[in-house]
């Protein structure tokens, strides 16, 4: 029967015999293992990128210049150097790349980008037009448009903060519980300050502490839609509180939350567009409090509270000589028990005994930028820095010298195990939930932590001999920037002297105008590719609006030396002044995307010192280069919150004007925030300052 | 800056400037009122159907004679009379309408029809081809089929299924605590028999017992994946719990678990294609257990286990000089309480007052059919019949005779606004998880169904009236079926003297060879349109394959005289024996897609009378024209369960190998069914005969 079903249908059978298949988009990478292992690589005939100063003018000088359009793609938006290096490598090898792949996908689907596209029954898939203005059921543009972003963004970005939490409530518990956990609890007063506030007696024993806390957390996740959200009522404002209630959007339990909203997206169930918008507001509620906040929280008492630091970042990091490992995700948790490990001296020894240096250990993307900050691991010596965004992890395994690259959360990308094969990296998920095409996965059993990470060190040093045996050759790209980074609402508060007080005076007495979180993703769009992001936060600082950034922007920040305190010259004068005398960068590096938690508390605190709703700050959300579900959560919980959020590329929210007007316009009536699109980073820029100066306004500032 | 934005972007403002756009595709009911109040309908120039047994004779030889495709469609598909006549008379007015909404969408997307083309994230959209054989995060057509067929289908049906469950049980709790809800628990015996299958003490008092049978069913679709699940504990067969914890696919709570496979789906997460299949596998054990298995359950104690009965189909059950209450959806809890009320004397009265004969109620899809087949309203005099399957929605409206119509979940069209107006319907929402444009809602609040059921009886009295004085023209088409219905595992076994036994004897001895269940709903596609069901049914019944229905079939089974047991004349001489003997149709009807938890029960009770394994018996689920995304689900269920079955229009899935082998083939390998595609009716029907005929050579039977 399959055999006559594939003679009606045809499956799309494309890359087994596409001419360019074998490396370009191969399915099975078991299948082409000879074939992978040909590539030739030539490391040689690149053009390298300027160092130290001469890069950074470079780079300020290129963004100027440059029209960034199709021509000249990408070299015209790759402004990390390392980057900038292996991709040329990698291209001239003809091995499938992000940058690569974006060409080849041109032109896009129209439909698609306007959101004008159902695919979800089996009457489907129905595309709107003027010949076919509704699909077959009778849906038409607004409800096809806001039911799309409902099930295809806001849902699943809303469940991956949600699960991130639940998993970190998971590893505290075991930490209390399981003496073979190889976890410790390192902020005992962040742990009872915190479970004080819902409610917990903390005078018992600290473990004890920790279990009810991490019990309530999944719990308060697991309770139903129809019941408030305890998380939501310890740690919101009073405000808001009353605002959502009002409005109807006081979340219960976020999964049950994920449940209702997904029903409501059945074919032929809601089809009211601004129904569905709200509720994406009402699960940006939940995404907040019983994700990114809650899960910023349980990590710190784990890893400990993020301190202020100077650090390196970029792959110059990687030794040719040592086993390097990489960790990459954004729940660094196993990886935080590998890294204590590998510091000892008995792992170094091991390294050493398999013929290496030593064993270091370096974080990808929003792992990395974490594992910078946490107290914890600042003082592990095996853990070197951060290397790089999301964009840049093909080229990064296509140095050669990445002996193990372990991953337990997003921004893993579908083709890392042909990278892994040509280029000898051991590849292991530390986490079910995140599997890749014949990869090895560890299980998530947060009470044996200790065991797993000694396997994975082991593996490591076993990838690291063969690598040595097989005499493979290698390219480490000598690019590293200094960077101070490890800011947060705690480590501010004591660089200010124990209170936010004097950064709410400077912002009262004008010398910062405002602040703008610069977070999100970078993406390889037409102007894109990380240069977007350093465009408008340059221009930011220009204008003495104080930046924070968190996620693949931070490491954006880092390349382009503007996490240096050195920056401090580039900004405006009133913003300069303050981070001359405080030592401080003018762009402040909370993390990662999952410490945009961070960010908001820092917010709600100066809100508080300024005794005003979160709406009426000086305050401006940018995602100048967003790319997936969880960034839409995020957009949502600041809209949640009362703030303008900034964000390009365009969502795939255009086929609808009552879509449009709802989330551009009519939130901000209703005392909620609003999105603002602009792919230009000119027009973004002078929006940016025109809502800060408008709010000063309204705050009754000069 | 949103000016600036609709500029660059040119928002796909399709439907306002469309020519055609006024009523194929307004926007916003409200814009255009006076426009559709000027739409002539012109009842009097329709072609009329053959009534009774010409009916059924052209019903007969016209899925013979036609070849059902393009050319004369939709005509050549509609084998409804009441439709057919409906629909000449909304296409000659113009109105858009689902079958000439069909035509309009043609040709449909050749990507989306695989599977191939991917919305996630703003890198893309992206499209699998020979040139561009990976999106641009790397994703391949195995993933990204495999993905998009997780987050679009298995977890908004999972969520849907189970989300109803969810709010049976908060109105079982109500019914039990709430005198004013207007519910009572009428089948204590069910009640007690299944919370003392979960351990609840049952000698306590009758209302306890109901709420911690309530309290247990919400708390474990709440309860984290990692933890397994209670209802499927106590409730799947022990052989089938082995299979599924070997696997790895025994699930925890169906919540946790929804939001674990979406998290799995963000971009550049879970690559694998089989890990997605398998997950969905291990949803679909939730869709039962804390899904469909639980609602049926929930419900029959609120509303009686349902009884075999004779009763009328089709929309000539209308009454223009009565007050006429259609309900829809598939949660009959607010619409009983109302059904109650309407059939007192109190109420018949006011109708009377209003100006009308009298009050009745009719039900629309699903929940028509389980409202036909409950204890409780084939008691309740108000109900006189189910009228129709979800493709009938707007012509049923477009009678004019319509003045209330309550709906609770899916399989509300969009476009219903749109009717209301122009034929003066009244349309309430009786649950805030479905809402339609500019159209009222009533909070769920099961406490207080009372005072609801009132206000909406009150509507329809309002409409009526209004109906009456605006002399309003109406048109009823003058057809019914009488029906056999109500069957389910108790009612089938109390017909066979209070056990299955002498089913198994049959099924053993051969005069039934086996079972197939056809389920599901109908589609507006070539071939489709009830038709297809139609056509595989009676040659299963030819074949001596005893069928059960529940779903939009039931309705088709219904108008094509499938469900009177005259049409035991049609069976093979095996069947049609056993059916004379016992008085009972070749069909039969369980009632509503979500009462396919009743057949898996009954397929299970039959697994424990032969002693085997589920995928042992001589079964097929049969889906001839699955739509949307809880058939999805259920058909995972189905698999999870070891079932072969049919689903036609194919699935989006054909763009990848992997997962059409995985899903028609690998599946089975492991002890679990499997998927078969087939368009072709006659091929079809082979296979069932093959695989049934298998299956008992299996077992030892001739």
């Amino acid at each position: 029967m399959f055999k006559k079903f594939k003679e009606t249908i045809k499956p799309g059978k494309v890359s087994d015999k596409a001419d360019d298949g074998v490396l370009a988009g191969t399915n099975d990478p078991e299948d082409h293992s000879d074939l992978h292992s040909q590539v030739k690589v030539d490391y040689q005939s690149l053009e390298k990128s300027p160092q130290g100063e001469k890069l950074y003018k470079w780079q300020r000088e290129h963004i100027k210049t440059s029209d960034q359009s199709k021509e000249g793609y990408p070299l015209n938006v790759i402004i990390d150097p390392a980057m900038r290096e292996m991709y040329q490598v990698v291209h001239k090898s003809n091995m499938t790349n992000v940058f690569d792949r974006f060409s080849e996908q041109q032109p896009q689907c129209k439909f698609c980008i306007e959101g004008l596209s159902c695919q979800l029954c089996a009457n489907g898939p129905c595309r709107i037009s003027q010949k076919a203005p509704r699909g077959v059921c009778g849906v038409d543009a607004h409800t096809m448009v806001a039911r799309n972003f409902t099930y295809r963004h806001v849902t699943i970005g809303t469940s991956a903060n949600i699960f991130h939490a639940h998993q970190a409530a998971r590893t505290l518990k075991a930490a209390a519980t399981s003496p073979e956990s190889g976890l410790k609890i390192r902020d005992e007063g962040k742990l009872k300050r915190y479970a004080e506030m819902l409610g917990i007696d903390t005078d018992n024993d600290i473990n004890k502490v920790a279990v009810e806390l991490a019990t309530l957390v999944m719990d308060d996740i697991h309770s139903p839609y129809h019941i408030e959200s305890k998380l939501v009522n310890a740690f919101a404002p009073t405000k808001r509180k009353e605002l959502w209630r009002k409005l109807g959007i006081f979340p219960g339990g976020g999964y049950s939350e994920v449940a209702y909203a997904q029903t409501m997206c059945m074919t032929n169930f809601t089809s009211d567009p601004v129904t569905f918008l709200l509720n994406g507001v009402r699960m940006g509620i939940a995404n907040e409090y019983q994700g990114l906040f809650a899960l910023d929280i349980l990590q710190e008492i784990l890893i400990g509270t993020q301190k202020i630091t100077e650090r390196k970042q970029n792959m110059g990091l990687l030794k040719e000589e040592k086993v390097n490992i990489i960790t990459n995700g954004h729940m660094p948790l196993l990886a935080h028990v590998a890294i204590e490990m590998a510091s000892t001296e008995k792992w170094q020894q091991k390294a050493k005994e398999a013929g290496a240096e030593g064993i270091q250990v370096l974080g990808h993307v929003c792992e990395g930028q974490q594992l910078l900050n946490y107290e914890g691991s600042q003082k592990m010596s095996a853990y070197v820095g951060q290397e790089g965004e999301w964009l840049s992890e093909e080229y990064l395994l296509a140095t050669g010298v990445v002996d193990l690259f372990m991953f337990d959360y997003n921004c893993t990308v579908p083709t890392l195990p042909i990278y892994a094969k040509r280029f000898g990296t051991k590849l292991v998920s530390t986490h079910p939930v995140i599997k890749l095409q014949g990869t090895e996965t560890i299980d998530f059993v947060p009470e044996k932590m200790e065991e797993q990470a000694e396997k994975v060190l082991d593996m490591a040093l076993e990838a690291y001999k063969k690598r040595k045996e097989e005499n493979r050759e290698v390219y480490i790209p000598q690019h590293t920037s200094d960077c101070t980074v490890g800011f947060s609402t705690e480590s501010v508060k004591e660089a200010l002297g124990g209170s936010l007080k004097p950064l709410v005076e400077q912002i009262a007495n004008g010398n910062i105008r405002g602040i703008a979180t610069i977070v999100g993703c970078t993406t390889a769009q037409y102007g894109q590719g990380g240069s977007n992001i350093f465009k408008i936060t340059k221009e930011l600082i220009e204008n003495n609006i104080l930046v924070l950034s968190g996620g693949c922007t931070s490491a954006v920040m880092e390349y382009t030396n503007l996490t240096n305190p050195e920056a401090a010259e580039e900004a405006g004068d009133g913003l300069k002044a303050v981070c001359k005398q405080l030592g401080i960068p003018p762009v402040l590096s909370y993390g990662a995307c999952v410490d945009i938690g961070k960010m908001t508390h820092t917010a709600m605190e100066i809100a508080d010192e300024l005794d005003v709703d979160t709406n009426k700050l000086p305050l401006v959300i940018g995602a100048p280069e967003y790319l997936e579900q969880k960034a839409v959560a995020d957009a949502c919980t600041a809209v949640a919150l009362g703030w303008l959020v900034h964000v390009a590329p365009v969502p795939s929210v255009t086929g609808s004007e009552v879509v449009v007007e709802t989330l551009t316009k009519t939130t901000e009536t209703l005392g909620l925030g609003k999105l603002m699109v602009e792919l230009d980073a000119e027009k973004a820029i002078q929006t940016y300052v025109d809502h800060i100066e408008g709010k000063r306004k309204e705050l009754g500032l000069e």
